[in-house]
């Protein structure tokens, strides 16, 4: 690549502030400026904001259409919500300002069978600026559905898939700790649950329609279960907190999809904050042959983070609109400077 | 897909017949015609060559510009030779032909290093006849090379790569079980491996050379060692024959390639025909984070037929010229009929 690509970081949270450091750390990437939510932080240097211990010459903005027409960037980082509606909102200015988009937001792994109509939108105007709008992370996007499809390819049939995947959360930030519950009551977890207040791990429905979409199989029905798991001794989370025994310390949330009354698609969301867990994720899938792969990798925060950067140039040479990893050519970790 | 897929099969051996066989049970594909070396088999029915009880009412064909008229074919499965100049010489008319062409022949999986200039005149025909000239099989093609190089793209950086391929060579034709020296003493087995008469796995510099251009190192130096496995015990191969102890049984392939002098991809074949060997496929990413991945799948010729098969979507979706794995978008198993 002889130009740098110009890249925007909208979010510096937990998250979003891990993609600018890496950003700053690639050959063939330039970070040109942050989004940011917080008044306080508007003007800053980017170093200051994301905990570096030297400027960077780079600004921090609120106002992202002052941004957008301040540098000419060729894409987007989006790390800030995980609901379609709002990513949507978001990032359409940017979208509307010719600037390709790549988030992290959960629900835009794939956003087809839940939201038609924002999707065709997106498609729309995406298609007529030329640029495309990509949304996946570790999972949705990767994990539990490009893996065990791309796999698949070296299969004469696929009947069933199905992926177990033990994830630690100990290094994510605190909204999504909130998400899933750790800490509380087994009660309060289930009045919690039983009132959509827990919504646990975001995605599952869209990594199964994924799946389902690259099998050519029509899914019927989606199930979902969500149970917490119990500390059974105290459980001491390194940089986070204690969870005393009796408490929640994880949850076990799995989907089921069936296509022609058949269960074809087995997801497994195990999530837990214990650092003797065994962390894994594996994928079985049923087919001729049998393959299982198990892949060991610390779930933190930086295969999520580093993945969206490192698909940057696969987005670039995708066709224009609104894109599912299904639709990429493969993304290799890029070099560093 | 609203039309079916018209395939020609080139080569109707140990390989060609399964792959034949697979393009028959999918939804989506039709053949259309085979291309056969031998006269005997020329206008025979290609369910009789490929060891079907029916007939197919398909037909094998030894002179393929005969065929290339007749049918109005899409892309063309071949599994003949394993050399690139010589694949080129045999593909060439069907791409002259304006027909797709997948072979599994190792060298083309990655043949720019060692046939730059045969390469040139693929790309250029080709593209001048807006179609795809694709090299892969399960290896090279995926298991060393766009698997790992897949998987590193949620690592923030990597620092080198290391593959192990146990791979189970007893379900494979005779042309392969010559190539790697089973039944054989050790003394002439190393007196082979002098005289470059053993290739044993063709295409581990390929794979070295496609995973080195996913992460832009420059290669300095590519080192190969061949060594023999000794039975320790008298094995039994199913379907094949015995191997008494003391005599070769297996080897060990491995390839080497140092970026600036620093050993940055390790591939490690290491070839048995014995049923109580541990047949896996492991990954080593040595990188931020550190990700080891096992795939447990049986390696015989049915992954890599189904492979060929499946990529036909992903090719013909692809930008017409010689393509690599690199090029493709994901090609998950194809539904059968």
């Amino acid at each position: 690549m002889a130009k740098k690509i110009k890249v925007i970081q909208f979010g510096l949270g937990a998250m979003g502030s891990e993609m600018a450091k890496i950003v700053l750390k690639k050959r063939d990437l330039e970070l040109v400026g942050a989004i940011v939510r917080r008044e306080e932080q508007n003007g800053k240097d980017i170093g200051d904001l994301i905990g570096l211990k030297k400027k960077t010459g780079i600004k921090a903005y609120t106002n992202p259409k002052e941004l957008y027409k301040k540098v000419k960037a060729d894409v987007m980082l989006h790390a800030a919500v995980s609901y379609a509606p709002l990513v949507w909102k978001q990032i359409r200015p940017a979208v509307e300002s010719g600037i390709n988009v790549i988030t992290i937001a959960e629900e835009m792994g794939y956003p087809y069978i839940k939201y038609p109509k924002i999707c065709k939108e997106i498609n729309r105007v995406a298609k007529r600026k030329g640029v495309r709008v990509l949304g996946s992370g570790i999972n949705p996007g990767f994990a539990m559905d490009l893996l065990p499809v791309l796999i698949s390819g070296i299969c004469e049939h696929v009947d069933s898939i199905r992926v177990i995947r033990v994830i630690d959360f100990s290094p994510f930030g605190q909204a999504i700790q909130n998400n899933i519950g750790i800490g509380m009551n087994e009660s309060e977890f289930k009045k919690k649950i039983k009132e959509g207040k827990l919504p646990l791990h975001i995605g599952l429905p869209e990594s199964s329609s994924m799946v389902a979409a690259a099998f050519g199989w029509k899914i019927d029905k989606i199930v979902e279960t969500r149970e917490p798991v119990i500390a059974n001794k105290h459980i001491h989370v390194p940089g986070y907190k204690h969870v005393p025994k009796g408490k929640v310390a994880g949850f076990n949330h799995r989907c089921f999809a069936y296509s022609k009354g058949r269960k074809v698609i087995t997801l497994e969301e195990l999530g837990r904050v214990d650092p003797n867990e065994d962390y894994k994720n594996t994928i079985i899938i049923n087919g001729k042959p049998r393959i299982t792969e198990v892949m060991n990798v610390p779930t933190g925060k930086i295969t999520t983070t580093s993945h969206a950067v490192n698909l940057i140039p696969a987005v670039l040479k995708a066709n224009p609109g609104l894109l599912t990893m299904l639709d990429l050519t493969p993304a290799p970790a890029l070099p560093l400077k």
